[in-house]
């Protein structure tokens, strides 16, 4: 089973990294980093530098596609290389799939009108100009697509798409591999569960750097 | 802040990774990726390759060391330029780290003897010669060495030391901007909690995986 992810350039690592270690787990998984050119990409950090192994043409036609989120998706939303490769790939996929901001990708390929889908929470209204039905789940699965919350979100979801493919056993064999028995010392992940302050002060950050471009 | 994640061939990429999402966006924190020497280094998969900015003897003294863990742990723990800047980096950090087989590495440069100290559920009983007492928790703090369990247990250790640096409140926003609001659909992420099948069987699989080497 070929496991396309695309990488680019200010991507967000963990909405790649957590299903990559997921799905890599899945019997006869080959995981491919697929980039608009081979290379190194950057992450939206600035710390980290992935490698992207293939260019697009290389991976046409993936079983499973993911894309992942991150201020570079902004970009990647009027490419129309990228577009035309998701669009193109997504006719013969399995799965289609993305984490975080990556569903604005799979929207802006138009892949998912009428659709419910899911996204970054502090993105949530970018889902209807495209098309879809925003909801607020940690993952949301319509037909062969589905698409996750925000960066960690990535996690739960392909643990989900585990199953799907390989069965719960083999989903619940890589959840023990993974050790993923998540105890976080707050509970302000979501903007349910957050202090408004929290909420308030984390949009005006995300809304300065979105403006600082 | 210099936070220092040590990289090798044959790590497991989310050990690093998900500490490195939540550290990322501490205020002024500089992630600097350390390899043994500079340029590619690829993950126990096979499928992912990250990238070492820094040799070890760029990054001598980190405020944070991270060490994550993997197959590779287990060449670490014999190597003597590995272990001197592990040993050396320690006398100078606020905090030394690891995630999963990465306590392995602290055990073998030395650094756990007499303290409390956890790894990956498999491993557990790897501690105790290197002189550390073993406990299993998410995390375990002892001064200011901090260990955490398998892979994802990461990013719960990374946001309990995001506090610790810099105060709840810019741990629970950090929590927030990675909508760390964990729901796996199985509960099977600990030995606690996994059938006793799915604990056997994933036993034998590692225990396969080490003798192959």
């Amino acid at each position: 089973m070929e496991i396309a992810i695309l990488v680019f350039d200010r991507m967000t690592a963990l909405d790649a990294i957590g299903p990559y270690e997921v799905l890599a787990r899945l019997p006869e998984a080959r995981i491919r980093f697929v980039g608009k050119k081979r290379g190194l990409v950057t992450t939206d950090t600035g710390f980290l530098r992935l490698d992207a192994e293939a260019a697009l043409d290389e991976v046409p036609r993936p079983d499973v596609l993911l894309v992942p989120g991150g201020f570079g998706t902004r970009r990647l939303m009027t490419d129309p290389d990228v577009l035309a490769w998701v669009k193109s790939a997504h006719e013969t996929t399995q799965w289609t799939t993305s984490v975080c901001t990556g569903a604005l990708v799979l929207g802006a390929a138009g892949l998912l009108r009428g659709l419910e889908a899911t996204t970054y929470w502090a993105v949530l209204d970018m889902l209807a100009p495209l098309g879809a039905i925003p909801v607020r789940r940690r993952w949301v699965e319509q037909g062969k697509i589905v698409t996750a919350a925000g960066v960690s979100a990535g996690i739960d979801m392909a643990l989900a798409l585990a199953a799907r493919i390989a069965g719960d056993e083999v989903a619940q064999r890589i959840q023990l591999g993974i050790e993923y028995d998540p105890h976080p010392p707050f509970s302000s992940g979501s903007v349910e569960t957050a202090s408004p302050a929290i909420v308030e002060s984390m949009r005006a950050q995300l809304v300065a750097a979105a403006a600082a471009g």
